[in-house]
């Protein structure tokens, strides 16, 4: 991959453009996404030509708009049909609508169809993941009569097997799934063997509406490969591989870690102008509760008019607290996406962090509370702090478990939204807690 | 699974064992998981007797522990002596010193001398994630010899076939890695077919001391199912299947996620004390950034005791420079963890995270200040706070961006350690900045 910078660098077109050839699309694609602007452009006029539709599904959702932006949308087409089912919904579907209706428009009749019908289904839907190439076969074939149908069928032109599978899927003559055999199963068996005699039937049979996390989950916790995606009826719809599963995953744990971080998906790629604008909403929340602070410290200004102090200790109280609280909160949202965190352990995890903050809170108080004593020379305000730390690191781990918890079971997606509302908390329990008890004890 | 429940809540110890031994391992594991204290103890003295040590593979650490406790040492070897190399060294390594020693010294002989093997390779390696039995056969050989070796294999009792496997290996005499065939390449083809004809020769082979982040990198950028580990000769070791792989993506983005948060592994299994000491560390760590934080506000008590608004708005300033700078330093995270951000383009992407931080602070700064003129009716600490606004949020962007880079060139892992020199330095700009242009345009 160095070459090709070495071959452009050194303006050898021809060269770059032979390397370009040798290489995966995912290495193809962080090439592009490692390029600056120029740089980029020039690479995507050498792929042109022949462009692989595979390095679209690699790329990131922001570069992917910009590089299609660049291709014919002919050629693009050419280049989607060439992929299987899934991977064509996969690139098209986060593309923006006009970008998707002159690929759909360019598109052979027969993929377009199949791509519409995949864009039927929801969005991260078991039906979006799902590839419409499989074997399926008749209970009562044997081993033999499975080897002979593969190897003709890979000799024939209109073989419909996919370039990879796992699994073989039994069906019943109405097309519903019956079991599944995976392939090390059938290499061991013997000609004569009848595929009902070795199919496993206790198999994960995944509804075509389940969501791509919990699609990702049963694949984890039961170490599957593939699994068959049926239709109501328990017809066989489809076949969704590990290698979906494993990007569902990266996405799904990117998507939790960067909303708790206050940003949209796909950061690093956007224009300045873009970003700013995209995280500007997150910060603007974020204004409102500082507000909020703002208002109930100026109720104390009289109190700190006369203990100056106090103005340099309450940032203290009240960023202790949002630590506390985030630490609660972070192992909280985990636990929901993980499904650990659940109504029937929900008030003994709370309960917990409850605890928890009570004994940081403790241990901080006599910390905190020990240095400003010796800081300011005064004991009341070392107690009033060490009071107001208790109060908000027991409230901090009150909240950090319960926001999360209640955010989720109103259907609001815990990641994005319980930070606000935790730290609005802690700052207002903080700054309360702390000038409130230096006004009833100080003044 | 809520039936077991049932049948525990009735007394029914039978019929719950009876539909325990129905269950997957994962499952079990997830029953531990959800269950109290008590009910715990009631379901491992019920899996006792016949105890599949798989579940322990499925358990969280903290747990894992605490199940290995209770169980014989001498049944939990004889369990664990069950489970494939890989799995076994899964399960044995994250346990304490004592509890490793008391399962490997009842390990039958083999079996010890594999774990013990594992164990020698460094943790998190590729070597730690292989799995020991595999196929692999000679270049020469035909498809109708494969299948021909497999199938006495599988009816021989001292068979080593692994239970699933997904490629066939072909190696030279050396036991060198030729090379690689797909099962379902197998099966296309007729008998008489050389597997030298048909193996793909490009295959990713992993050294056995590969970081497993890079091993996972691999498998998702190629969408591998199974490669093979070698050692530095390239001869053949062992063998990693995507399963594995899988529960290493959700590890590591799981961890990330939890050390940005402040936590540790697995916290929400582990008691209240334990708890509270593994979060205390990063709470006093915040302490020691909060105390320098105040020490700055304190230099400026005569520019607060005149006007004690300042106080009120101190606060906004700092807070919303540490949001927009998380913001910055999530995305630097995460594109880390990904390798999207590199030394190639991290001038690019902290300068972006600089303008990014330059439009924001101006937006924010048009908002808090009107909104602080109009609140206090005083135009010079409406642009005192906006002026502060402006250069705290520029800070964010760039130390947002730069502090998880150099962290990683320092081989120190940014998702720890960026947070609380962020926090710092926001805080710590933001008291500066404003106190500061108070001081010099309110005096």
């Amino acid at each position: 991959m160095h070459e090709i910078s070495d071959f452009l660098d050194a303006g050898d077109a021809k060269s770059a453009a032979m390397a370009l050839a040798e290489l995966h699309p995912s290495d193809i694609a962080d090439l592009l996404e490692q390029a600056d602007e120029d740089r980029r452009e020039l690479l995507i006029a050498l792929l042109r030509p022949q462009f692989d539709a595979e390095i679209l599904a690699y790329l990131s959702i922001d570069l992917r708009d910009e590089v299609v932006e660049r291709l014919e949308p002919k050629a693009l087409a050419a280049a989607v049909a060439e992929l299987d089912t899934d991977d064509a919904i996969d690139v098209i579907q986060d593309l923006d609508e006009d970008a998707q209706q002159s690929i759909l428009s360019n598109l052979p009749p027969e993929a377009r169809a199949l791509v519409e019908e995949g864009l039927t289904y929801p969005e991260y839907s078991a039906g979006r993941l799902m590839g419409r190439q499989f074997v399926s076969v008749p209970e009562f074939w044997t081993v033999g009569g499975l080897l002979d149908y593969l190897r003709a069928a890979a000799t024939s032109d209109k073989s419909e097997l996919p370039e990879q599978f796992y699994d073989i899927f039994v069906v019943d003559p109405m097309h519903r799934v019956i079991g599944s055999v995976p392939l090390s199963r059938v290499l061991r068996a013997k000609r004569g063997v009848k595929l009902a005699d070795i199919l496993h039937e206790d198999i994960h049979r995944i509804p075509v509406t389940m969501d791509q996390e919990e699609v990702a989950r049963l694949f984890r916790n039961y170490g599957l490969v593939s699994a068959p995606v049926v239709d109501k009826g328990g017809r066989l719809l489809g076949v969704i591989t590990v290698d979906d599963v494993v990007d569902v995953i990266e996405e799904e744990a990117e998507a939790d870690m960067l909303a708790m971080g206050g940003v949209g998906e796909d950061d690093l790629y956007r224009a300045v102008l873009s970003t700013a604008r995209s995280r500007f909403r997150w910060l603007a929340f974020n204004v409102v509760t500082a507000l909020i602070s703002a208002t109930v410290i100026n109720q104390f200004t009289t109190t700190i008019a006369h203990v100056v102090a106090l103005a340099a200790l309450m940032p203290i109280v009240a960023s202790m607290g949002g630590n506390a609280g985030t630490q609660a909160l972070t192992v909280a949202v985990r636990a929901l996406a993980t499904k650990e965190l659940t109504t029937s352990n929900a008030a003994r995890v709370i309960g917990k962090e409850v605890l928890v903050g009570l004994m940081n809170g403790m241990a901080l108080a006599g910390i905190v509370g020990g240095i400003t004593y010796f800081w300011f020379g005064h004991s009341i305000i070392g107690l009033v702090i060490a009071g107001a730390m208790i109060i908000n690191l027991i409230c901090a781990g009150l909240f950090g478990g319960l926001i999360p918890f209640l955010l989720d079971r109103m259907k609001i997606d815990p990641a994005v939204a319980s930070g606000v509302f935790l730290t609005m908390i802690t700052d207002v329990v903080g700054f309360l807690s702390f000038l409130g008890l230096a006004t009833l004890f100080l003044l």
